[in-house]
């Protein structure tokens, strides 16, 4: 373990840190918990506890806090349905990694942030998780369209990333039942200048027709989950927003306790969680 | 505030010129101060009014003026009618960012500039935004078209900017709803030699086929927009062109009190503003 | 001005100098100005005169004359008949620049020119404008085709010419109506290495083929054009042909001069040119 | 031999050595033999045993063993039946080479190996053996499919090494009867920055399409025998995963043990064993 | 004249030698007199007469001779009717650069040469002149196809020529009536790393295909007007090859002499020769 | 000849030698005797005598003998037949260059080898020699298809450059009537980074269609004609592999002695030499 020589307060639990870390070195560690003793100096603190790790940690995987950026009311707003889209897809899917923290405070490039935490470190992946990670990435687009009049820029990173997994998949899992067990194209990993050409004459014009198909179909399935989902949860996604609109941060647990009130008060959240085979 | 060291006249309202300067840093700001402290000394002036600091602006956000460029009284009444059409279509649009100022003197390589101020720095675009922006863009060349015998190669710019701008709607943002919500082709800004070669083998011919009857349409229903926007308000073309040929330079509140004028007159402007859903 | 230092003979008109050289920056003129002074000096002249100042600028604009190049009585006779082809279609297109000389002594790689100076510096074209420079561009090879009894690769150069002006029409500067307001490609002055690829990616193939359809119906049109036109006054092209092999060298008002006693003889040069839509 | 500077143990048969290490040159074997020496000197035994040798072949020829990795109990169980899928596939066909040793322990980026040692060394590869490998290397994603309730992407390595088999089968060694004994592109080990580029102008479209569709044929019946071979053995498999489940290690012997056990159990495995002529 | 250093026989004619060696520049023709008087030095001549400037000439055009080349009796047999077809198609074809000499032995990496020398500098070619030049080039092809057995790789070059230069007709100078006035891809001489690639966004699949049946159906109609006047005139290139297997070398009055001698035999060998409007 | 400072026996036949290596410079001669030199110092032989000279010459043809290398009896008995079908179809093709050696010793990176040297050196190749060039490449994959139970990947390097051959015959020397005497794509050798493109640039998608097509015909017919051939001398080509495994090498003259004592025994082995018209 690296935190001997900072002073830590009794009431850190190092196990929490290590699982809540997932794929973190010991030098990454390491770095977290400096990043921590940092921020208590900054506070006169003696000891570091876990309120300054769990800082330090949003800070080194999510990117620094930008408080001072301006941010209009209506972009506010549309982040916070945003993610609050992103968030409750994740609570509603079974088998989905639990939700960590949502946020609206802008961090890095990003207007908000919705970070996900695996309960084991995962060296493979299993096809219908990736398939639910496909609808907790519309989760944001879909909330726009849904609540707001209107769709917007913001939604592109979430859809490159999806057209990238949805790519993967076919082209390289042999996840698709249409198109089988085998590769086209190269790996990303191996695209470097030259190779890159390679691509090309790996397949035909009529294979490259039926993969884009494919991934098309994909696409839109997983959207349509998405939809059901909020369109069966509409009420729930409202108080959600508008919690975040209001505490601009909820942890997991958080979101756990509007989600079991709205229960109590008669919604029923867990109807369309049915994880379809698309691919 | 980057203002202190020069002597500011008490008539200046840094907070305005704030506002009205979106996305300058510091930096930004202060360079603006200077260049106006230069022109305030140039002309012998004790203190650097509100005047100089609008003119410094001008020049730091469109180029410098070229008021020794010889244009023929044709390019000029050419260039009137471009702009008018430009500036017209910004007024009319509900939605639009207001029009700050419009000008045909040349400024770097453009014979006239129209220029739009947002009343909100904005990180994200809506939809319907950048459908209105398309509009905007072509109102140079549907005036030209409407009013002048001939079109110019004057509008290739604009061309450039509104085929550039849909094809990221379509292919990075996914805001066709035909397409739908998935990326085609690398983001811009990934493109470097060597990787840009990965943008052909991204999707089949199939689909480039629907990507360009989707740029197309998009485009077309933008430009017929634009054309009834100005067939409407034909007569107020003419005057704001007029009033633009004889001042050279008018700023936003300047055409408003043409359009108002105009309205009061018996025009009515307002008929074909609705924001139709293009694409 | 940059003609000072130069003992200019008093017949020097400097502002008739400065019209006909649109696009010369001061350096450019200053150069031509002790171009002129060699040319007076090697003829042990005291002063530069005017004709001192247009050998001088022909040399600038158009490359060294090379006399010495031998040329068969057959090649100088289809030049004559390619470079009166041009000239004449120039002369009798309204709107066409004003055609300043022709010329079948041979200077740098051609073995003839024809040369049109604007009355106005332009820096925007109009669509009627290009499609004349299309015709005169086909004027060479359709005097060839009319007169003589084969067509050569002397045309090469303005077949090149013409495909390229026609393709940036049409893909840079929507002056396609059925293509409409949007580019085609990248703009050529982006083109370097790497960037270049991404043309491919721009559009797909059926929009290529109808890209080639429109380049190849406008070029067509406008060789037709020049055929008419040239069909219809076939005696006054014999006519400036035969006085462009007697003299080598004609300028534009030899050639009003021959028009015009042409006309006085019965011709009627003028019954073709309209300036039909084309594109 | 390269075996006489360390102690060996009179237990160590240097030709059963070189036997099961085909293809290792003098300096490999040095090489395997100093890294058994380690081993020892590490245990503090005097002389090097069969032991540390097989131990170091197994670093040699698999990576280092990563035993510190945190592996889920689901992500071990789907690692078991994919290498018991490999592995009883190889042991069932005949022709095969026969299993060395299967592991989930993770050595370098893998999970889980099933390591195959032929009898011979091969310089060529008949057919039926190259369609033998394709059916191996289905073995474990078909376990996984046959088993658990789902697919990973942990097959990601087997479908790419497939797939680029068949490829060569088809474009290199003209075993496709349809395609014929003929080569499509140019070989892998040809393939530079440049040349790579040829490759394209090798052959046409519609070539490109048969070429597609016989890979896929060859990648889908191979597929095809694997799953019947284990659907046909679905009791064996099980049993095999279960062992390796239980021992992390199983040797060629131990996997002959159980299949033995099992037929005097009343199995039998070999029925599906027919290598069909495929391509 | 650069010939004054050297003593010159008074045999020598300088004005001849400059008109047979079109496109030479002064220090070309230098070169080519200190070749002619090193030749003659060689053979302690005093002068350099007529015969040492013939032969310098043939080293500067066609490369040096090869006589120690080892050629069987078929290749030079092969050889001989190849070179007689071209020379005797250039001989019957009017409007063709007259035969200057041919030759069977060996020169740089040609068995045989056949050398046209224009009577007048040429700086534009006619369609027609350049359609002459396909059917010369296939003539050696057509002989070996008529009188020989088999066809070799022997004219692999004429081919490649014949190739390029159809399409540069095509493609470069507007001469295929069908596909009109315009240039298709970039020039050879711009063609660099990089501008290259632009050659392939310059047309669409379809203009493509309309240009390759145009180039086809060019050198098939090139083809067979060789083999038809090679058919006629079968008798007479028979003797033309005799002549070459027997002498070696032949210059055009000899040729002259064989034809004229063929005629008054009762031979008529023009019958053929139409330059049918084939492009 | 550059035999001369080394003490060559008296049975050494110089003009064999040369004969025997055509191709070579004098430098190749020279190198090749120092090797023989060396052979023979090596056996403290006080000659270089015609065996040493034979031995250095298969050495510098063919790489250097590895018969350290192991190969099981499967591999020696598919190398005889395989080889044994390439020397059998080049006896019994008339007019294909005879047989010198064959030899089932490694070499280099080959299992086995046949040579055969031509009669002539020849600078140019017939139509009907590249044919049955194809024919004899074909003989060792079709040797295995007949005789064992297997195909396999040693073919690989006779199926690549059959392809290329065929593929210059339709591309580079117009050897196909159907595409005419016409170049599609550039020579191999013109082949360097960046021309490499122009490749592609050169024919259409239609034209690509028919050469693949042309090639893949003449590919078949040639396989069809090996195994013809081969089939109708089965008997004879075990013998020849027969004695191959036992002798390892064969001569030209020993198969020609084992063929004539076949026939003698009442085998008719020349009954399907026919070469007919393929291409």
């Amino acid at each position: 373990m690296h935190t001997r020589k900072v002073p830590l307060s009794t009431d850190v639990d190092v196990s929490v840190l290590a699982r809540s870390t997932p794929g973190f070195t010991g030098a990454d560690l390491e770095n977290l918990v400096n990043e921590a003793a940092l921020l208590a100096a900054r506070n006169d603190k003696e000891n570091v506890n876990m309120v300054d790790l769990e800082l330090a940690k949003d800070k080194v995987m999510m990117g620094a806090e930008r408080r001072s950026m301006l941010i209009s009311d209506e972009e506010k707003r549309n982040t916070a349905y945003h993610e609050a889209g992103h968030a409750l897809v994740a609570k509603l899917l079974p088998g989905a990694d639990p939700v960590h923290k949502v946020t609206i405070i802008p961090r890095g490039m990003a207007l908000g942030l919705t970070q996900q935490l695996p309960v084991d470190e995962k060296h493979t992946y299993a096809k219908e998780y990736l398939l639910n990670n496909l609808v907790i990435l519309f989760g944001g687009r879909v909330a726009e369209e849904l609540v707001l009049e209107h769709i917007t820029t913001g939604a592109g990173n979430d859809i490159e990333k999806a057209t990238d997994l949805v790519r993967r998949m076919v082209c390289e899992w042999g996840m698709s039942e249409k198109l089988g067990p085998m590769t086209f194209g190269k790996k990303e990993e191996e695209i470097f200048l030259g190779r890159d050409f390679t691509q090309k004459a790996d397949y035909s014009k009529t294979t490259a027709i039926e993969i884009d198909a494919e991934i098309r179909r994909i696409i839109q399935e997983s959207y349509q989950r998405a939809k059901e989902l909020l369109t069966t949860n509409l009420r729930l996604l409202h108080k959600v927003a508008e919690e975040l609109l209001e505490n601009e941060v909820l942890d997991g647990s958080e979101i756990d306790v509007i989600v079991r009130a709205f229960n109590l008060n008669g919604g029923d959240p867990l109807t369309s969680s049915s994880t379809a085979a698309i691919a």
